[in-house]
């Protein structure tokens, strides 16, 4: 695999001038019908052994392309405040707009070839990064973000020989680092853990393309032809993931909304009681210093125009400090947020530990509004449930807790909701059109509700379909639920 | 001041019961004009005195209004990742777009009258913290942005009175903290330093108004009332700022442009030379402990088309490390730019401590292009000197180096250069109609330029005109000034 590479090619000063004159112009043309196309991003993650010219080649394309349509992008150790956060938090919020080129300096694989690279890895740590380098890259293929993935590798000794050269001359000696050093002594190590890394994550998806980094001129002209043949790749096909580790999915013949008990109801003298008792239970959880250290709240409200979402979570967040918790009511896309994955803008709500975000609606009206009103394709709502759990699993993976809340009312009880709605001066605004034309789908939706309950209950994210005809019920269940859920996660 | 809200006034609840049903109405469609019209923003400050039930009313005003136009914010004391940057950075980048409502809790004054309780508070310091409040609400109004703030006040018993009551039910006592009870104690320092705060930053277009907090209802009824106001008001009047605290301008008769001498120039050996010097002294500069720990550097290019900003820039980026530094390349504006305050997008790329922010173009364009192009009034860019002066300051004493490069070359040699690039394939994207439009515009581009160079070459801030004509000139005469600021500054 690093055969070729190891050869240390070379092209003359001449061999190169040529080509890249007709490069650079290839270049900038295709990356001018990219942003006209904006069908998707490109997004460039540069790995490599050290000391093998990265940041140099990174300088280069930008001059050779347009920077301004260059996003180009470092991660090194997450900072105190990014560790709060799930690992993928920072690469997720820095991902480029459609039409746009993305580079990420160091690739986000350090950390796995690190691990690989020790005398004694742990397979099942390795396999959880590659697992999840994997899934996630083919999350973002799949919703128009094109991935290339660059190794720059040489030979021990052009390596050795470059830092020395490097070192040598006061005005490129910044360039070494002390990881320069070690490269060599750790040479056949480090290769063996990138060929094992390199070899797991390489896709068609996501490929992986090793550029021959020995000699400047071989590195730029492979690196920039590399580049071209990824702008000029008329369609991205999207990956099919058969995920061996799937979260576990709860397989169910009926649909769960059949199970609900819509006469459960709470009488207004006991309902007053247990709203006190658990928001006081709720508000000494949520302050405890273990939920503040390694755990935070994800709560989705999902359910019917109607269902009570609003005053239900109006009943949570009064046991709740406002400082603490953030409501991030959803409603269709803007164009900035279509420009991206459509996970993105709920990776930018993902709370920090010790923080709570609820969700009025949530990222499951991929497989509710957009399938029902045939937003998206079929395939698309279908991958969605796959994409869903393991962005769950990654929150859930860093101690976030997820629960999930379908408030199911019969449609007698919305009509008549409906109605009482339209009686009352500061609540008609919540009556709209469409929410008439929703009710017509009440089956369709049905459908949809049952998919989403069944493929998407998972042990780390569960769904909890509420009965919400009677309101106090329904607020009672909800923050009991909560409750439980963090009382026992602190424990 | 504070006699009105210290007489603990209160309405019974069959009085608010019949105000608030109305209020609630005018509230949700006022603020649904307010979206409508999408002509502003508006930022609710809620301060006061603790344990005054403020975050009881922002629940409140959350369930009153439509919540998912609103955005609650809190501003605990910053995190260590937030201290490298500026101050006001985490203010500025949270600004609620135009049509929406931003309620911050605890309204960002709590360090002043924590600075104005003290026993001896340093008066230099609190002068400085109330100026920056007043020229940071100046510049939001100004720039589409309402901002008003409340004070919840109530006597020193009626709030010795609610800590009681709320501390003895033990579904509320969590809402009790420590500050709560000293308040008492403190009373009276906390009512002068109160004042004294509210007075100096009291302004028409932002303006103070104290709630009555003892009673629930009266607090509930009096912030929906000023909301209300607030809301209906039709618009805001820009404010002018005198500020005595100006930066220094220098001020000028002459356009500073006429002072650049053409003729400098450099010859091949002596750049190659001097380059390789001053990029070597350039990377061990800005990896010195110094200024990764308490500076910042924010470079901008600003120039004719074809001045070589672009080159120059490049000639800076060689000599740093790809993950110290980012260009942001400064084009129109989009929608959800144009959605808050102009200085808002450059806010967001204000660099933490140790590293680099280059700009190609900048906020300058606002009294270049946005002037020339009259696509804003005149009021508009006079007042952006100041403003432009005031966010360069706040940067500058958080240790952001500013420096701005104005590369000046002459209309022969731009034309020259103008034919240049289109011979050459990979060039040519870079001439667009616009760029021959732009240089019909020649004088009237002069006349702006000279101007801005007067206006805003501040001490902390300083502009650099530079001849561009011979490109190596230009190049060492940049990389040798930014090399000569980092290393004074870190002596």
């Amino acid at each position: 695999m690093f055969e070729y590479a190891e050869s240390d090619p070379a092209l003359t000063d001449e061999e190169a001038k040529s080509l890249i004159t007709g490069l650079r112009t290839q270049l900038l043309k295709a990356q001018y019908q990219h942003l006209q196309k904006k069908d998707r991003a490109l997004l460039i993650l540069v790995g490599g052994i050290d000391g093998a010219g990265k940041g140099d080649t990174i300088n280069l394309l930008n001059e050779w392309m347009d920077p301004r349509h260059i996003q180009t992008m470092a991660f090194p150790p997450p900072t105190k405040d990014e560790r709060a956060y799930p690992p993928l938090y920072r690469f997720w919020l820095n991902l480029p707009p459609k039409g746009s080129t993305g580079i990420v300096f160091g690739s986000g694989y350090a950390p796995l070839i690190k691990e690989a690279a020790k005398k004694h890895p742990d397979a099942a740590t390795l396999e959880k990064m590659m697992l999840t380098a994997r899934r996630y890259e083919a999350d973002l293929v799949a919703n128009g973000v094109q991935v290339i993935k660059l190794w720059f590798h040489l030979s021990r000794n052009a390596q050795k020989a470059r830092v020395k050269r490097l070192e040598k001359n006061p005005s490129t000696a910044w360039k070494v680092g002390p990881d320069d050093h070690t490269v060599s002594k750790r040479f056949k190590r480090l290769r063996k853990a990138a060929q094992r890394v390199i070899e797991t994550t390489d896709a068609d998806h996501a490929p992986w393309i090793i550029i021959p980094a020995a000699n400047e001129n071989m590195r730029n002209v492979s690196t920039a032809k590399a580049v071209l043949s990824a702008l000029k790749k008329r369609s991205v096909r999207v990956p099919v993931l058969h995920d061996p580790a799937e979260p576990p999915v709860a397989k169910r013949s009926h649909n769960p909304l059949d199970r609900i008990d819509f006469t459960a109801s709470l009488a207004k003298d006991d309902y007053d009681d247990a709203l006190l008792h658990w928001q006081n239970r709720l508000a000494t959880a949520v302050r405890h210093p273990k939920f503040q250290k390694h755990h935070a709240l994800m709560l989705v409200f999902e359910g019917q125009d109607a269902a009570g979402k609003g005053s239900s979570i109006r009943r949570i967040t009064k046991a709740l400090d406002a400082r603490q918790y953030q409501i991030t009511p959803v409603a269709a896309p803007k164009q900035f947020e279509l420009d991206r994955p459509y996970l993105w803008r709920f990776w930018r709500a993902v709370p920090r530990h010790g923080r709570i975000a609820i969700f009025d609606r949530s990222w499951y009206g991929r497989v509710l509004v957009e399938r029902v009103e045939k937003l998206i394709t079929r395939q698309t709502w279908q991958r969605a449930y796959t994409e869903i759990n393991a962005f769950e699993q990654q929150l859930s993976q860093h101690g976030v807790l997820i629960m999930k809340f379908w408030l199911a009312i019969t449609p007698d009880e919305q009509l008549r909701r409906f109605e009482a709605r339209q009686a009352l001066p500061f609540k008609q605004y919540k009556i709209t059109d469409e929410d008439w034309r929703n009710r017509d789908k009440w089956q369709a939706y049905r459908q949809a509700t049952g998919d989403m309950l069944t493929y998407t209950d998972t042990q780390q994210a569960p769904w909890h379909p509420i009965s919400a005809n009677d309101k106090r019920h329904a607020r009672i269940a909800v923050i009991k639920q909560i409750v439980e859920t963090v009382e026992a996660a602190v424990k």
